[in-house]
This record gives structure tokens, C-alpha cells and sequence, in this order.
């Protein structure tokens, strides 16, 4: 098994994704109507992405300037270069993975609205095959760079972590942008829309309406294919520093690099064959479909780690072990998450309950749940590592009295980085299954706008709220997987760094991780802000239009939708830029002045405090939406009464938490970890000690 | 200067303390009427501390056993006994301090709302001297206790730890019962009375407003006062340990230990001073005679480090700077804090203005708000810690390069613990000020319940005013002496257990850092939802009066006030004992399981967390309560206006935060950091490695 594999792989599953394309392509794309609602759509994203892909660019030619002139090393006097070239292509192919991800959502949208005219079946197939498409292609990409990079490198995946940072950095931005664009739409929608006027959901007449269908394909599709192009990438090259590592080096060579690039090509073949078990039979629930695909991908992935262990590890079935920790693991987070978040399930209900007292006591109850929903996930993640750790050197240390060096240590570590390679496996799949929430929620919006039945409304209805579950468990999956992949860029960098630990009783080493925590809390606050911001603005100009247009109201009289368009666009901009660089400059701050151990301090809180304020925010956000659709199901009073209103108000407090800053810290949390290892060597001497 | 010199400031403080008693006592307790409420008020409180303290003492005692029995030490058998004793001495003191503080609380209230129908001087006296009472009192407590422990283990602090770990257990349980009975109590008063009555505040017809004021007393009174007792005894005892380290005590032998406690009588001996220039002259702003105490205080503290430098530290003058940097740093969080919560600043303005566009927008900029607010808090901080260890050893380093045995750093650590003392040493005047809100408070339902004048209503209004901004205040010094008291606490850690460090790179130390930070989290929401819920059952009462009893309405028929009480009695005591044991075995089943290093992980993250959680959720209620008090003042439509309802949503969501969750965690945060010191023999060998 060599490295051309991986090529071939992902030049089979670009084919497939390319055949799905053109079947897509083939699809009706509805109404003349319709057509045009979904024109609108697209031109509003292609246009936002296209300004935001600029601004990316001219920030990440500067950055690329300075690292080229900053990175210096008596040892390789090319490192700077190395790692300049590597953060411009990496922020090119996330930049270019964001825009498939577009580009194929806003053509899946309408055909899945059509779709959902004739059956669930068929409006499933579309969108689900919308999703895969870019999960495939990112998959794929991600492997195409690094596989490229490896052989550049002459297989020193050291000098890969430019690509890395160039990843994360331009998902943050793109994650960021992209969250503040579509909830400043959408909270300016329901505010004015829903609660002032009285209009329901996605009524044409609504002048933010076009820039929220939007905000689902550049903040929702394009910044989650950022983020997970980001997560692969990184714990790919993460994996492959720890392969390098001398205990694990000298026993399985080569192998022991190649291994991860090989288990991430058995996940994509896995997806291509998990395709064909997502159909809908009659009466079915959509949900199952995706769960059973995801299933058949599971299962492949473990069959092909069995298979990669038995040729590439001398058949040394603990790190197969280990990899089943991590499939497992990322399927109990799926689990926990549904449970918090469902209205099935109590916490949600609690919060619909106590919405009958008014809405504090809501949103207290809220909080409380979203706090809450940490306790078992942080359980998971942490019972996971030490288990692999614990498998990867035969079952004999959990690593607390062993020398960082030693073999048992080093090869522990190794079992945490393949329990993430697991964990990671299943990625195709998880962004179908993130995708497939926007296009359906897209596709509802466009039959609303176009006033198609009410019987195709029910299916886009019942598919969109299988899209909310899967964005919910999707997120989940984020989390955990940032966390996991962060502890193997911890490793990375001590290594890189040559560091001995992290060792938090030293006093810049403390301060140094209290502003790792607080660098979250600020990035969360400006990301919050940026949306509040924003729909203000909005919020006048949505109310200015039903004033200076009465015909608004009674039909005859189109809104002005670009506006709306136009103020998300460019708030979302101007407000990405400043706390994006707040997490770029926050560790080059601390390394420069306190040096690479109280960078490290910052990076490790950073990205506990990442991981939880993410898992609090998304579920906080996650159960109050469906506290509010429980509500609007029909019970304690159903649409229009004061529970109803009290529910609203929740729902719209959580949207910023749940789709700006809590997808953002995902990504915050790598790009803590990828920019510490690339700028590793300018933190060896602290200007203050 | 010896340790007797402790003794006889201690007692002086206390003799000063029951002069002001006596003087409390002499004035004037108004009106039948008032002294009516005033008795119902202190007899709920005493009913409750009674039990509360009844529970208490029987879960200590449990554990006082169970620390006998499983403390195991073959270099010193008589361990186990000694910890158990001090745990008990420790429960029983804070208990004491909570007590005394209550005892006083419920006895100037009604005289300062007699004062506020004469004059503004006159109210603002005796509440001030009520609260600079238990200042006195608890801080004397404190150092009587600790000294006398000091003769007894002669002079070794590592038998101390006990002490620590007892007052703190207490104070948990207390600051928690506490919070959740004045939060559940205040919520219900607000939503029924308020919202959906139209009553005003503290109105006599309010079934919930007897339980209202019993819980300012229970809450915001004892809990303070064992939170600080707490405070002040785990740093001294944390200081003295440092004070032992070989490149310490070899320079100022029994000095460097003793040092801590003459540090602390010399701000108790400030405040004795201070209290006299706390008055109010013709309309001076009564917020500038509080301040002008407290710098009395600090110059005096200052003056006694100077001095104590000279005599005891070998003229040493680093040490006097690092002091004089924890009394800056004070002051500084204190303006921090204030801009983040005082509605004459931008951020409570611009949560005021969001309201215009309804509740959420409202709510998301406070949030956003309460998590910025830790930014400016954190860099303090961390200076602060940073330049007391270079000040400590001589200017000579930051201690990353250092080992953790090196002379250099074991004297870095001692400036440090010094820069805590400074901090610290205001303490009997912060105290007074932390009183003086919930005494005037108090004064104002008393004077509203019993319809006095409105003249007099004025002055208490003002005063209330004032109290609001300090209690803000003292919460940001509560969590910012917390947070320097941790660190003192950690190094006396890894000196107990024998550590070289806590490596966060290792799995085991890994997950216990998350599982730490996951604490805080989960306490939170337990804390949160026990306010929830027991004000959902209030709630239900509070209108099943105003129901079945339609006299109340009318003036004619006197609420069930003992029933609301009731309800908040019994739902504080069952509720403040599961979050309470969360947070003790927490790291005891990490110690044990995966060692000491692992149980510092959690401790340091935990720490970490816990005070940027307590920051936000402080500062998140502090802003949003002054929101509302900034619309009822007259601005943007006033009090009745859709702008208000959206506001009193915010503070009611604010109230469990910031006076339950938030308090409670600067316990938490010193718990975490006792138990691991008292429990540390118990985690050298570690069950699973």
C-alpha cells in the first residue's frame, strides 16, 4: 500500500462526485417562479463569497508576507518560504471548498423544492446527494493537498503545517463572515417579520427573506465546509507528526505516515457506498435513511482500519482498538447531543414548560440545559483519549509518571491520534448530513416564496426539521472532533517547540493560558455583537420598507430584497475581520513576549474553554429553536399564544450563539493549534523572562 | 514583632466591633409598624440559618470521619486527626462568621430605615457600621483561628490545610443555600408581582416580599461573609506555605511565616480608622464617602506593609512593590467592573437600546457584554501576577526557564502571595461595603411596607442606588482575589503532593483539566435550574393568593408571607446539597483515579473557568439589572413602556447569575483548590495508570 492510492482514491471519489453533479444538474428545477426566487439566491451568495473570498486573499497575501520574512531557523534557512507557500495554498483550497460546497447547495436547493412536490424520496435523494457531492470533494481535496505536500516534503510532515494554519485561517474568516451574514438576516426576518407584522416564515413579502435563504448557503453550507475541510487537514498532518515521533518511526517506518492519508481514503469509500443506502421507503423517516448510511460508512471505515492495521502495523490490533474508540465515541456525542437538544426528550421539554411562566424563566432554564449538556460529552472525550492512549502502548499506561520521550508515551499518543483518525473516518457522510439541513431549509423558503400547495410544503416541512436534528448532531461531531484533533496538535507542538510539558504553575504559563480562556470569551462576545449589530441596522431598514410601501403588505408591491442583501454583506465583512485577527495575534502576542510555554498554556485552556463555551452555545441555541417549534406544534398553546411569544424570544436570542459564534469557535479552537505549531520557532526565546 | 501582637490587633477589632453593636443597637427601630416587619424579617432569617446550619453540621461531621479515617500518612500517623479537627474548626468559624454577619445585618436594617426619615448621614451611618461590623468580626475570626492553629501545630501551615478545607466546604453550602433562597424569592416577587400584578417592588401585598428581604439577609449577607471569611483563611494559610519553602525560609526564617498574619492586622487596623471617615457631608454623593473608607484603608494597609517590610523581610522593598501591586490591581478591577455595569457607561447603555428592537436583541448584547467584560478583568490579573513574581525575586525573571526548587522562583512565589495579601488587606472595608447594599436594601422594603413618607423613600432609593454599584464592586474583588489566592494555593499544591509540575500535554492531566473546567459548568446549571425550579413552585403560590385571598388586592385582607418562606427555606436547603458534593468529589474521584497531577489539571482549569464563568454571569446580571433601573429612571418610554417589559426580562434572566451561580462559583473555585491541598496524601498513587 503506497501514497498513490490515496490519489487514486480521491480522483475516484472527485469522479462520483462529478456524476452526481451532472444527475443533480438533470434534475427539474421547477416553476419559472421558482426559478427565479432560486436565482436570487444564488446570485446573493456567489456575490457575497465572492467578496468575501477577496478580502480573505489580501489578508492572507499579507499574512503570507510576514511569515515568509518573520520564520527563522538557523537549520532551515527555507522554513519561512516553506511555510508561507504552504498557508497560501492552504487557504486557497479551503477558500475553493467553501465554494463547491456553495455552488452545488444553491443548484440543490430548487430541484429538492421540485423534488418535494412528487415524494420524501425524492426531495431526500436530491438533497442528500447535494451534501455528499461536497463531502466527497472536500474530502478529497483535503487529501489531494496533503498527499502533494508529503511528496514536496520528501515525506517531512513537519513542513506541512503551513498548510495547516492556511486551512484554519481562511475557515475562520469564512466561518465567521458567513455566520454574522445569515443570522443578522434571519433574526431581522422573524423580529420584524414574524413578530411585528404577523407574517409567517419565509413569506415573500418579507424584505429580509432573500437575504436569509442566503445566509443558509454561504454561513451554514460554505463556512461548515470551511470548518470540517479544516478539521481533517489538520488532524491529518497532526497524526502524521506523531508518526514521526522515534518510538513509533522505528517500528513501523514510512507506514506509520501513510497510515492516516490511507485510513481517511477507506472513510471516502466507505461514503461512496453509504450513497446507495440513503433512499426513502414509504412512510419511512427520513432521519433513518441518513442514519443508515451513516451506519454502512461506519462500518466500512472499521473494516478498512482492520485491513490498514493488519498491512501497515504489523497487525497490531490495539490501534484497531483504538479507531473504534473514536467511531464509537463520535457516535455516543451524537447521541448526547440529540438528547439536549430534541424536543423528544426532557431538557427541551423543560424549557417549553417553563416558557408557561414567561420568558426568564425560559431562557434561565435554557442556560441551564446548554450548561449541562457539557457534563457527559466532556465524559466521552475524555474517557476516549485515555483509552487510546492507553491501547496505543499495548494496555500498559494511562502516561501519568512517563517521561515525554519514552516509547510507551510516544506511542500512546499515536492511539489518540488514530481514535481520531476514527472518529474522523465518517466525515463524507457528516457533512451530507449538515448539508442536507440548509438545502432542505432553502428548498421550504422557496416553495413558501413561490406558493406552490400546501402538500409540498408538509414534505419540505418534514425534511426540514430532519435537518435541524442532523445540524444539531453535526455540530456534536465538530466539537468533538476539534477537541480530539486539538490534544494531537498539543503533542505536535510540544514536539515542534521541543518542549518538555506545559506546565501550569509557572506564572507565565498561567497567565498565559488565562488569556487562552479569555480570548474565547472575546472572540465570542464581538462575534455576538457583530450579529446584534448588524440586525439592527437591518431591523430599521425591514421596517422602513413595510412603511414607505404599504403595497408590501397587500401583495402588489415587491420589496426591495437587494437592500437587505447588501447590508449583510457588507456588515458581515467589515465584522469578520477584527476578531478573526484578535485569535491570530492573541498566541504570536503571548509566544513573542512569554515564549512558547506560556503559549502553549493558551493554547491547551484555550481550546478546553473553546470546546465547552462551543458544545454550551450550540445547545443552548439548538434547544431553544425547538422549545419554540414544540411550542408551535401545537402544544401549551401552540402559534400565538403568550408560551409562543415567550419561545420566540428564546429562539432568537439562541441564533447567534447557535450558528455565528459557536460554529466559529470550532474553528477558533484548531487555529489556536495550527498557528502555535507554524510560529513554533519564533516563540524559542520570550523577549520578557 | 510577634505573633502575639496578631492576638491583641484581633481583639481590639472585636472590642471596636461591639462598640458599633452597642451603638446599632441605641438608635432609634421607628415605628410598631416597621419593627413589626423588621421581626418577621429576622425571624425567617434566623429560622433559616438555623437549619441551614443544622444541615451543614451534619454533613461535616460525615466527612470529618470520613477524613480521619482515610487521611493516611506513615511519616505522620496523626494526619488524618489533625486535618479532621481543622476541618471542623474551619466549618464551625465560617458558620460563626455567616451568623454574626446576619445577627447585625438584621438589626441595622430597620434602624437605617428609621435614619433615612431623618437625614442621609444619618441612614448611610448605621448601614455602613452595620456592615464594617462583621468586616471586623470575620476577619479578627480569622486570624484568631489561624493563629491559634499556628501555636498549636507549632508553626507548621501544612497542618493548617484543614482549616481551609472546612471553611470553604461551608461557605459553599452557604453562599449556595443562600443564593438560591433570595434568587427564587426575588424572581417570584418580580414576575407575579411586578409583571403580571402591577404591584411596585417590596410592596406589603406581595405574598413572595417577606421571603424577598429574608433573603438579601441569608444570601447576600451570610453567604458573603463566609465567602471572604474563606478567602482571607485560604490565603493566609496558602502565603504561610510559601513562607516554608527552603530559599524563603532560609533568608527570614519564622518572619516570612508570620509576615501573612501582621500583613492582615495592619488593614484591620486601617479599617478601624477608616470607619471614621466614612460620613456624609451636605449632598455629597453617599458612593464618594464609602470610597474615601475605603482609600483610608488601603493607604493605612500600605503604610503597614512599608513598615512590616522593614521589620521583618530585611528592608527587602520588592516586597512592599509587590504589595502595592495587589492593592493597585484592587482598585483597578473595581473601575473595571464598574464600566461594565454601571448604566452611566456604554455597555449598559447599548443594552438599554437594544431593548428599542425587543427583548433578544436586549439580551444577546448583554451577553455579549458579561463576556467582554472579563477582558481588561484578565489582563490585570495576569500583570499583576507577573510583575509580583519578578518583584518577588528581585527582577530577575518570569520563571520560565527556572526549575520549580530554584531559589529564584520559591521567592518569585512568596512576591506573589505578597501581592494577594495587598489585594487582601482592604478586606474589613470591602466587606462593610459589600453589607451596606443588602442593609439598605432591606431598609427600603421596611420603609415601603410600612408607608412612610416619601421624603424618606427618597433617601433610601439613593442609598440602594449606591449599594447596587458597590455590591458589583466587591463581587469583581470577591472573584479577582479569588483568582490570586488560587495560584497561591496551586504552588502550596505541588509542594504538598510532591509535584514537579502539571503537564497538561499528558492524557491523565488532559482530562482532568476538562473534566474541571466541565465542573464549573455543570455546578452552574445545577445552581441555575435549583433557582428555576424552586421559583416556578413559588410562583404558583404567589398567585394562588392573590387568588383564593382577593383581599389582598385591596388592602384588606395580609398575605401568607410564612407560607413563600417556607417554600424557599425548604427548596434552598434540598437544593444546595447536590451541586455542593458535585463539587467536593469531583476531584477526589480524579485524585484517586488518575493522581495527583491529574487532580491539578482539574483544579488549575477548573480555577481558570470558574473565574471567567463567574465574571460573565456577575457582570451579565449586574448589567442587565442597571439596564432596567436606567428605563425607570425615565429614559427611552420609562417604566410601563414595552422598552421596560423587554428590560425586566433581562434582569429576571440576570438574577440567578448573578447573585446564585456567579457567587457561588468564587467558592468553588477556593473549594477545588482546599480539597486538593487537604486531600493531596490520598492521590499519590494514583488506582488506574
Amino acid at each position: 500500500m503506497t501514497i498513490e492510492y490515496v490519489f487514486a482514491v480521491s480522483f475516484v471519489a472527485l469522479l462520483v462526485a462529478g456524476i452526481l453533479v451532472r444527475w443533480i444538474l438533470a434534475q427539474d428545477s421547477g416553476t419559472d417562479k421558482m426559478r427565479e426566487i432560486s436565482g436570487s439566491i444564488k446570485a446573493g451568495a456567489e456575490a457575497y463569497l465572492g467578496r468575501q473570498y477577496r478580502t480573505i486573499s489580501i489578508i492572507a497575501v499579507i499574512t503570507t508576507v510576514i511569515l515568509v520574512l518573520a520564520i527563522r531557523d538557523p537549520l532551515n534557512p527555507w522554513l519561512g518560504v516553506d511555510t508561507g507557500v504552504g498557508f497560501m495554498l492552504g487557504a486557497l483550497a479551503s477558500n475553493l471548498a467553501g465554494y463547491i460546497a456553495m455552488f452545488i447547495s444553491v443548484r440543490s436547493n430548487v430541484r429538492a423544492a421540485r423534488g418535494a412536490m412528487k415524494s420524501v424520496d425524492s426531495a431526500l435523494k436530491i438533497a442528500f446527494r447535494g451534501g455528499i457531492v461536497f463531502g466527497l470533494a472536500v474530502v478529497s481535496l483535503s487529501l489531494l493537498g496533503i498527499s502533494s505536500l508529503f511528496l514536496i516534503f520528501n515525506g517531512d510532515p513537519r513542513l506541512m503545517v503551513g498548510f495547516g494554519f492556511g486551512a484554519s485561517f481562511a475557515a475562520l474568516f469564512a466561518q465567521l463572515g458567513g455566520g454574522i451574514y445569515t443570522k443578522a438576516a434571519d433574526m431581522s426576518a422573524d423580529l420584524v417579520g414574524k413578530v411585528e407584522v404577523g407574517i409567517p416564515e419565509d413569506d415573500p413579502r418579507n424584505p429580509a427573506v432573500i437575504a436569509d435563504l442566503v445566509g443558509d448557503n454561504v454561513g451554514d453550507i460554505a463556512g461548515r465546509g470551511a470548518d470540517l475541510f479544516e478539521s481533517i487537514t489538520a488532524e491529518n498532518i497532526g497524526a502524521m507528526i506523531l508518526g514521526v515521533a522515534p518510538a513509533v518511526y522505528g517500528i513501523f517506518g514510512i507506514n506509520g505516515l501513510i497510515f492516516p492519508l490511507l485510513a481517511r481514503s477507506s472513510g471516502l469509500i466507505g461514503a461512496m457506498i453509504g450513497i446507495f443506502f440513503v433512499y426513502s421507503r414509504k412512510n419511512e423517516d427520513p432521519f433513518n435513511s441518513l442514519v443508515r448510511g451513516l451506519v454502512v460508512t461506519g462500518v466500512i471505515s472499521a473494516a478498512g482500519f482492520y485491513f490498514l492495521t493488519l498491512v501497515l502495523l504489523n497487525g497490531e490490533l490495539n490501534y484497531f482498538y483504538a479507531a473504534l474508540v473514536g467511531i464509537i465515541a463520535a457516535l455516543i456525542v451524537a447521541v448526547i447531543t440529540d438528547y439536549y437538544t430534541s424536543y423528544r426528550r426532557r431538557p427541551t421539554l423543560e424549557i417549553a414548560k417553563a416558557a408557561e411562566s414567561g420568558a426568564a424563566p425560559s431562557l434561565v432554564t435554557g442556560l441551564a440545559v446548554g450548561m449541562e449538556s457539557s457534563v457527559l460529552f466532556i465524559i466521552v472525550i475524555g474517557v476516549a483519549i485515555l483509552l487510546a492512549f492507553w491501547m496505543g502502548n499495548g494496555f500498559s499506561s494511562l502516561g501519568d509518571a512517563l517521561d515525554f520521550t519514552s516509547p510507551t508515551f510516544q506511542r500512546g499518543l499515536y492511539g489518540t491520534a488514530i481514535a481520531t483518525m476514527g472518529m474522523l473516518s465518517v466525515t463524507p457522510m457528516i457533512l451530507a448530513m449538515d448539508g442536507f439541513g440548509p438545502i432542505t431549509d432553502n428548498a421550504g423558503g422557496i416553495l413558501e416564496m413561490s406558493g406552490v400547495p400546501e402538500s409540498a410544503r408538509e414534505v419540505s416541512d418534514k425534511l426540514d426539521s430532519v435537518g435541524n436534528t442532523t445540524k444539531a448532531l453535526t455540530k456534536g461531531y465538530g466539537v468533538a472532533s476539534a477537541a480530539l484533533s486539538a490534544f494531537l496538535l498539543f503533542s505536535s507542538f510540544l514536539e515542534v517547540a521541543g518542549l518538555k510539558g506545559v506546565d501550569l504553575s509557572r506564572p507565565s504559563v498561567f497567565t498565559g493560558a488565562f488569556i487562552g480562556a479569555m480570548l474565547i470569551f472575546f472572540f465570542s462576545a464581538l462575534a455576538i455583537k457583530a450579529v446584534g449589530k448588524t440586525s439592527a441596522v437591518m431591523i430599521q431598514e425591514v421596517r422602513r420598507q413595510f412603511k414607505a410601501m404599504p403595497g408590501i403588505m397587500r401583495g402588489t408591491e415587491k420589496p426591495d430584497y437587494s437592500k437587505c442583501v447588501d447590508i449583510s454583506t457588507k456588515a458581515a465583512l467589515k465584522n469578520m475581520v477584527y476578531p478573526s485577527l484578535l485569535i491570530v495575534t492573541g498566541p504570536i502576542i503571548i509566544g513573542v513576549l512569554l515564549g512558547a510555554e506560556a503559549a502553549g498554556g493558551l493554547l491547551m485552556v484555550g481550546t478546553i474553554v473553546g470546546v465547552l463555551m462551543a458544545l454550551f452555545m450550540n445547545n443552548v441555541g439548538a434547544a431553544l429553536d425547538n422549545a419554540k417549534k414544540y411550542v408551535e406544534a401545537g402544544h401549551l398553546g401552540g402559534k400565538g399564544s403568550p408560551v409562543h411569544a415567550a419561545t420566540v424570544i428564546g429562539d432568537t436570542l439562541g441564533d447567534p450563539l447557535k450558528d455565528t459564534a459557536g460554529p466559529s469557535l470550532h474553528v477558533v479552537v484548531k487555529l489556536l493549534n495550527t498557528i502555535t505549531l507554524a510560529l513554533a520557532p519564533l516563540f524559542i526565546y520570550a523577549l520578557l523572562h
